[in-house]
């Protein structure tokens, strides 16, 4: 069986979440796909590589399988991954792919899992990859819509397009979330306001009051703040607000995706120019494909 | 008898300051000199032009002149005026101006004026010509030093040196209130928890916590955030940034000035690249000059 599950974007509240602050994050309509065949042994292919269970070349994958031998078990799986999120961009793929392959497994096997085990099982597999892990983009990824964390709380942020640009330089989330942590021991409450600045963002897009486009250039101001922008992610900024577009780093920074909202027009200029790619809030989660 | 005041420049807290935070702001060792000449008509020589009392060609001065009537009546008196301080950039050259004169007229008819009663004088005519005005360019221009604003608490900012780099672009001082009051309408609690941001920022500097540098360039994102910077500003920020020299806008911003601060060498070589000029604290307020 096929199923498949959407990758994210952070729209406010990156960083600030780490400090108990809200955040508002959507599901996109970039999906991964895993299909799942019952097989007498275990084999995972992507476009990374054909492998067995592999903890390093497929950990997400191989975790996946592993959680969900825990519930029902099986001899063994032959899993392929497509997937439209690119990789590493902050974008939630690894999340998608876990909600996806436990998706797949759970049809291919009966296991008659309901969407709060799933997002279980993915959550156990973040921590499994990575350690640490706040759950949401497992939680996101399963469930799809858009929320406001960390009480997750449903909203509906209606019908836009969003522009995400890759910076071509790598986001290195533990690099910058611990950069982040050195500037507050600097500088004390004068981060701790800023992070009050993001909060208070993301509770007015929760609240449907003022421009998406005003806060997100606000909220990139914050995030130059406290040092996770870059030139390159400046320039594209910039050069995207040239354009009519409003745009902010999504995700952790020092590199990786920019996010941006604007006109139909200008976003699709801005694609070409950029080589972006153009997404939509996604109100499905995890789903078996036809 | 010649006098003169110095010019400043708001090291932190524009804008905020408008709404009840603090700011910083610092005398400077730019100085504009006014001479008083006891006369049986009224003279006023400047760069500008030659007049009689003229409130449209010369509103400080004569106003100045007219207030100090009040004091001292007097029949006439020529005053000629030489200035180091850029006109309407945002470096106090109106309240140094005024100081000055007042300085100058006080020594040349023995009007016997305290520095607080030069100060009150210089502060009516502030009001006279702008309608509105909150003081503290008088107020530093007579005292010369540094203080928190809006408590008027003197600090010792130690020794150190700043770039003032003119954008080439004018700074309308009411302008740029009016765009921050309707993004505050707009915005509400986002624009107020910005402005806590920077009333944190110069507190930390007043208690000489944190790195001037980096508080600057927190403070820069925050007068970005507000929409007071341009374009143009932030290639200039960013430009001195590539040079090691953290800068902000300093006044109302939409152009005007940027002060910057960094090692000397960095100062130096950034001040051919940007026409730019170097200044320093200055302790010493409205003075006779011998």
């Amino acid at each position: 069986m096929k199923a498949s599950a959407p990758g994210k974007v952070i729209l406010f509240g990156e960083h600030a979440v780490v400090y108990g602050r809200h955040a508002v994050v959507t599901a996109i309509n970039l999906r991964c796909y895993a299909e799942a065949l019952k097989s007498s042994t275990f084999r995972i292919e992507s476009p990374i590589a054909t492998t067995s269970l592999d903890f390093e070349k497929h950990p997400y994958v191989s975790y996946a399988i592993k959680r969900f031998m825990e519930v029902k078990p099986i001899d063994g799986v032959k899993i392929k991954i497509e997937s439209e999120i690119p990789i590493a961009s902050g974008l939630g793929s690894s999340a998608a792919v876990t909600v996806a392959v436990l998706k797949a497994l759970d049809a291919e096997f009966d296991a008659g899992l309901s969407d709060e085990e799933l997002f279980e099982l993915a959550r156990k597999v973040e921590l499994d990859v990575q350690g640490r892990g706040s759950g949401t983009d497992p939680f996101v990824s399963t469930y799809g819509g858009a929320w406001l964390i960390p009480e997750r709380k449903p909203l509906d942020l209606g019908e836009f397009r969003m522009l995400i640009v890759n910076s071509g330089e790598e986001s290195i989330t533990s690099e910058m979330v611990a950069k982040v942590a050195r500037l507050r021991d600097e500088l004390g409450d004068v981060v701790e306001r800023i992070f009050d600045v993001i909060d208070t963002i993301s509770l007015k897009a929760f609240a449907g009051e003022g421009e998406i486009s005003r806060l997100m250039a606000v909220n990139q101001c914050m995030l130059k703040a406290i040092g996770v922008s870059t030139k390159r992610i400046d320039e594209i900024v910039e050069e995207l607000e040239g354009l009519g577009i409003a745009a902010k780093i999504t995700g952790a920074g020092g590199g990786g995706s920019v996010v941006g909202v604007g006109s139909d027009e200008a976003l699709q200029r801005a694609a070409k120019l950029f080589s972006g790619i153009i997404v939509e809030p996604e109100r499905e989660g995890a789903r078996v494909e036809d």
